[in-house]
């Protein structure tokens, strides 16, 4: 029987194509109006893969719109009620459920506060969605294995699609609308990462790196190797780990290169060359021949896509290589140990 | 012979010493100007141990300035080059050597964008320096050993003395004024720290957390024990931690709680419980006698410290810990493989 995170694994090109068809109007509407404001900053509240999508908008809204997005400390807003002014600012708060108690505090006092909300959420009757000014479904359907996977490439549909509408220097809605082909692509690494997932079965330590628009996908690949396989998973951009962890390397350790075409390039191939000569080994998930050659296993991405959008497949390698460790290994890949779909914390 | 890295980490009550007596009315003079212009974001712009000096500011400035802090995304200035737009923001940035070539590119593209620029630096002839408008230098002497500890304590000490000299609410001189007490205080849980190492020699891997103010000082002990340990330490804030991570826990790994009084105290007692629940034993690191009752093994902070200034004498009992441990295992103390001071990264 197909688990149920396998099934949600393959919706994603229908996930991703529903938000675009169904949001379309709703995006261009809110940014008209967010448009019309003074926003100077972009505060994004969100926790753990929904966090990840957050990191994906620092680096977007800040290249392609010229804002700085701040993470927020929703502690602050909870435990310490002492939450910063948010002049200038829009507020958003990213869950699949809409029921994080802490990120529905962070939307409310932004509400209080008079700065523009937004709610990107898959459940669309929820808490956040009722406390947000402005709300984008995801359109993802229900999301029942505990491991997100379509809720969190939608949530960067939902605020690729955002960047797009308020003019994003350099970002073309067409890129958008090939997503879902690409993802559909980038879902025929199965068999291949059933392969490298093998390999990986002994293997406790792992490394997983990606840098500029592609850092989110280091969080996120690296979430999900610890909620679904238990392995000691690691996410770091190329720069930080040169910055100290390297010293962790040895031949014990695989290292994961989400590796994209791009500016980065020349800087990724000399991080797998500094990698590989301290004894890491490296599989590098790129649609880019040079770095698949630096690397020594490979999941290939597909060729024609900008690197603003790549983060939206770049993951689903990762993915699939997460499902098939988990069955290599005999976990559970729907109900994980130690969690459940919706954690409320304070 | 004493290591550099004891030597420092002893080192570091005059240090923090010097910097307050040195730094009063320099900040003073700065508050004031930063004071006079219509500043409503900071930007932080740091990497490895700098950048938790950083974590630490993000909720610092936040509580008791009311001001949102973004953590700068170095590569947008540099290999994307494109920076985001810096309106009414104080940049700021910290390296130990004042050198890190893409914080200098942060600072640089401030200054042309005409927003305040603020290097704080150990190396005063440096080119952070050079580049920013105000300084602060840290007086911590030069650091030899590659891992830093006086300039991190010291980094913190330049951030609160901003904040308290900006007005910061609730935050009293006389607080900062106590900390080489405090600080010399944390080096006597030496002896403790050194038997909790020989503990801890056959364990691979060590979960490390905080939350809020003490965030920093989870990132902060974790790259401590990678850098010199090559331990697999990892931080969590323990939201996060209970949000998907909690299940890589088992009877293999370690947790340090960096856990000082203050709001968070229930939360933290319960994150304890629910971790040794999951099979987890917890090391607490904490002036809180309930906090301390909690965990399995203590390391005992000095009571009478405010949350806010607790990061700067909560990470003493890590590095002595970091430096036993380091030695135990019989590596390089002062020189970790792997690892140059300073790292010129793009």
């Amino acid at each position: 029987m197909t688990s149920l995170l396998e099934t949600e694994i393959h919706e994603q090109p229908q996930a991703f194509a529903r938000l675009l068809d169904g949001e379309r109007a709703n995006v261009a509407r809110l940014a008209a109006r967010l448009k019309a404001l003074d926003i100077s900053y972009v505060t994004i509240a969100a926790r753990g893969t929904s966090d990840n999508a957050g990191i994906y908008a620092k680096y977007l809204f800040a290249s392609a719109l010229g804002l700085p997005v701040a993470m927020a400390t929703p502690s602050l807003y909870t435990l310490y009620r002492k939450p910063p002014r948010l002049r200038n600012t829009l507020v958003i708060g990213i869950s699949q459920s809409g029921e994080s108690i802490d990120i529905l505090a962070v939307l409310e006092e932004a509400r209080r506060q008079g700065a523009p909300t937004l709610a990107i959420v898959n459940v669309e009757d929820s808490s956040m969605a009722r406390a947000a000014e402005h709300v984008i479904p995801l359109h993802a359907g229900p999301e029942k294995a505990v491991a997100a996977t379509k809720s969190y490439t939608t949530s960067l549909g939902a605020l690729a699609m955002l960047a797009v509408a308020m003019g994003g220097e350099g970002l073309a809605e067409a890129d958008l609308q090939a997503m879902p082909g690409h993802i559909a692509a980038a879902l025929k690494t199965d068999t291949a990462a059933t392969a490298i997932a093998e390999g990986l079965r002994e293997i406790d330590d792992v490394v997983v790196v990606g840098r500029g628009f592609n850092y989110c996908s280091a969080y996120e690949l690296a979430i999900k190797m610890k909620e679904l396989t238990y392995t000691h998973a690691e996410p770091y951009s190329s720069a930080d780990f040169l910055h100290g962890p390297i010293a962790i390397l040895d031949e014990r350790y695989r290292v994961i290169a989400i590796a994209p075409s791009g500016p980065l390039q020349a800087n990724q191939i000399e991080f797998i060359h500094r990698a590989q000569a301290r004894g890491g080994r490296v599989i590098a998930i790129s649609d880019n021949p040079d770095i698949l050659a630096a690397a020594g296993e490979r999941l290939r991405l597909p060729a024609g896509m900008p690197e603003w959008v790549s983060p939206i497949a770049a993951i689903v390698p990762g993915q699939l290589l997460a499902l098939r460790l988990t069955e290599a290994r005999g976990y559970s890949t729907d109900a994980p140990r130690g969690l459940t779909k919706v954690t409320k914390t304070l």
